[in-house]
């Protein structure tokens, strides 16, 4: 089968989130991803509580399908060399580390570049591999707060929050895939690979687009919105009878037919409420307005009636969001063979033609390709192998 | 100068957010950017309040540069001439259009591959091009809500409230890109374009990771943590006798070596906390004693004592995020020249090699690019571009 990155091998030294999220995308696209685990206990995702299944961890099942595990104890002479011969025939390498770790290891660029010049380094760090704080440790909160996103997330005058899924991991390894992708493509031009150094908190800066903009160029320091919007309203969560429901009306078009539509037509006529701007200025009596009206059904039945035409949804909690038809059509809740029981995972949400047929393998257990990768990439014999294991080189 | 994306010309239909932001990697990464805005007023969010720059909006400076723009009125005869002139020229075309629109405008897929075989086509919409809710609308609010993350982001018990910035835009941005960028690098060996079919809704599954996997394993319905973490203690928000700041102890060596800094051996000795799983069941007394802690000095003394060695940070406002040293050695808020003044905007994320040099042209203003696309690249006259303006086609 080919798939986009089919025959592409990626060596993946990354652990818990911000990596194996960025080697999930592209082993989804069809790239070959060795994860390259410690001996003892492999990436410590595998170790995360609070649930398991088959004796590995919710937390790494989550993000690992598609890849496979080597054991490898890089601080040995011997899982050195074992670790060059697959950079000989990798064609990217991903870790997690900072700039001193890099080099005591030595998997730093110009290492691996003198090994295999066509090799593309790929580091996701807290706050890169430059600048005053780049020793220092981050993680997805301190990433979340530091960059600013977490001041104007939750509601005015309460305590901070963070984004409920740690966006603060995730865009690293989001913008790491984006990276990784345009040097295997340029690749394919000049026939040299590169340098990639990708750094949580600058991930963060570009998420903030226009909050930051605004600042930039008017001074505006922005301020949590609860579920509102700065400039659309009506926008937000109101209570039904039943559960609440969020709308986002967010053209004046849109905003006339919504009134139109639940018989509310002296709204959308009212001088107070006929421009974006005057829904701004009036926005306490248009939210006491909205606030009334949606008490006077269920939520159920303002679905019903709405959804099909205008911007309204139910807060879904999890279980609701995955049981979602629409969902479930998509194929975004796949089950996979896991051992001898069936695992249902999250799905890929990048469908092109080019995978039309998706595929998702069970993620590893550790060092599960150990024999495969040493022997059959590597060409070890299977005493090479025993012996590595035995003097605890994988 | 040869970018990654160096030789790549995207066609941009999109507007307003996720089909902007999927550009503006994109672009960032050296892909020429043809933004293809309608003649009347162009993308909307040109307009959208409430800070403006020379006349445009902050909401749109903040993901338009690097771009060129041409006007076309695309349900025209010549407008769809034009366009698909532009197409036989092109690599990649990105639309945010719901499945009727697309083919009433004739810019779906099988079209457009008519024209151009090479073509790689990307349609960004709420629900994707498939499943019972394809037609139904969404903006960011209604996929944070219906997507799950919306029900475990904010305070237990408090009213929901969404991800501070617009993930569920913002996602199906970053998603279109790795979709994009996978299909050229395929298009290398194939010599074949493919269709993309981003769903925002698909992207929001995806990115709940192990939250929507505790579910598919155990069962268990996330339930909103504020500032903390399900598996991680002590994490959060503090108060000190200045700002709060956040911590984030995520492994039981940072947790003992954080205690001793601050003078509290007791603490990681206490039987109650020597463990992930201790410090978990013993929570309540744990948060009590961090706490009270945290009052005892300030978030300056706080942040000298601890920031280098130690997962904590300060929660930034926007003014204070942007202006941290980190941030603007790594070039993340670089200023441009925009008419005859400057500038400041969002940097780019994706520092690699390819691009040392980061080049960041102004955003360009409605139609700014007519003249070079139409006679330069498309080869019609002077004339025939006057004419098209006469006639309402640009």
């Amino acid at each position: 089968m080919n798939f986009p990155l089919s025959g592409v091998r990626i060596l993946d030294l990354t652990q818990i989130l911000a990596g194996p999220y960025c080697t999930l995308i592209l082993a989804d696209l069809g790239a070959e991803v060795i994860k390259v685990e410690r001996t003892e206990g492999g990436d410590a995702a595998r170790g995360t509580p609070p649930h398991y299944f088959e004796g590995e961890s919710a937390y790494f099942l989550a993000m690992n399908r598609n890849k496979k595990s080597v054991t490898l104890n890089l601080e040995s002479e011997k899982g050195k060399e074992i670790f060059y011969r697959l950079v000989r025939v990798a064609d990217v390498a991903v870790s997690n580390l900072r700039p001193g770790v890099i080099e005591k290891l030595k998997v730093d660029y110009d290492t691996l570049k003198g090994i295999n010049p066509r090799i593309i380094s790929c580091v996701i760090s807290g706050y890169g591999q430059t600048g005053p704080c780049k020793n220092y440790p981050a993680f997805d909160l301190i990433v979340q707060a530091r960059g600013g996103i977490m001041s104007y997330t939750g509601e005015p005058g309460r305590p901070p929050v963070r984004m409920g899924t740690p966006m603060g991991d995730l865009a690293g390894g989001v913008f790491a895939a984006h990276g990784i992708m345009a040097a295997l493509y340029q690749r394919e031009k000049t026939g040299t690979g590169q340098k990639i150094d990708i750094s949580l908190l600058d991930c963060q800066i570009s998420l903030m687009i226009y909050r930051g903009q605004n600042y930039l160029v008017a001074g505006e320091i922005a301020q949590p919105v609860g579920s509102g919007h700065i400039s659309v309203h009506p926008h937000g969560a109101f209570k039904t009878k039943s559960f609440d429901v969020v709308i986002d009306l967010n053209t004046q078009k849109v905003f006339e037919g919504f009134c139109r539509k639940i018989g509310r037509d002296d709204l959308c006529q009212n001088p107070k409420f006929t421009s974006r701007e005057k829904r701004y200025e009036n926005r306490e009596e248009l939210y006491r307005d909205f606030h009334q009206i949606f008490l006077q059904k269920t939520g159920e039945e303002w679905l019903t009636l709405l959804e099909e035409e205008f911007p309204i949804a139910p807060i879904n909690t999890v279980d609701k969001a995955l049981n979602n038809p629409q969902i479930l059509i998509r194929n975004m809740v796949p089950e996979i063979d896991y051992g001898t029981r069936k695992l249902k995972i999250l799905g890929n949400p990048i469908k092109m033609s080019g995978i039309e047929k998706e595929v998702f393998k069970a993620p590893p257990k550790l060092g599960e390709h150990n024999a495969e990768i040493l022997q059959d990439l590597l060409n070890y014999s299977p005493e090479d192998v025993m012996n590595f294991k035995r003097d605890g080189n994988i």
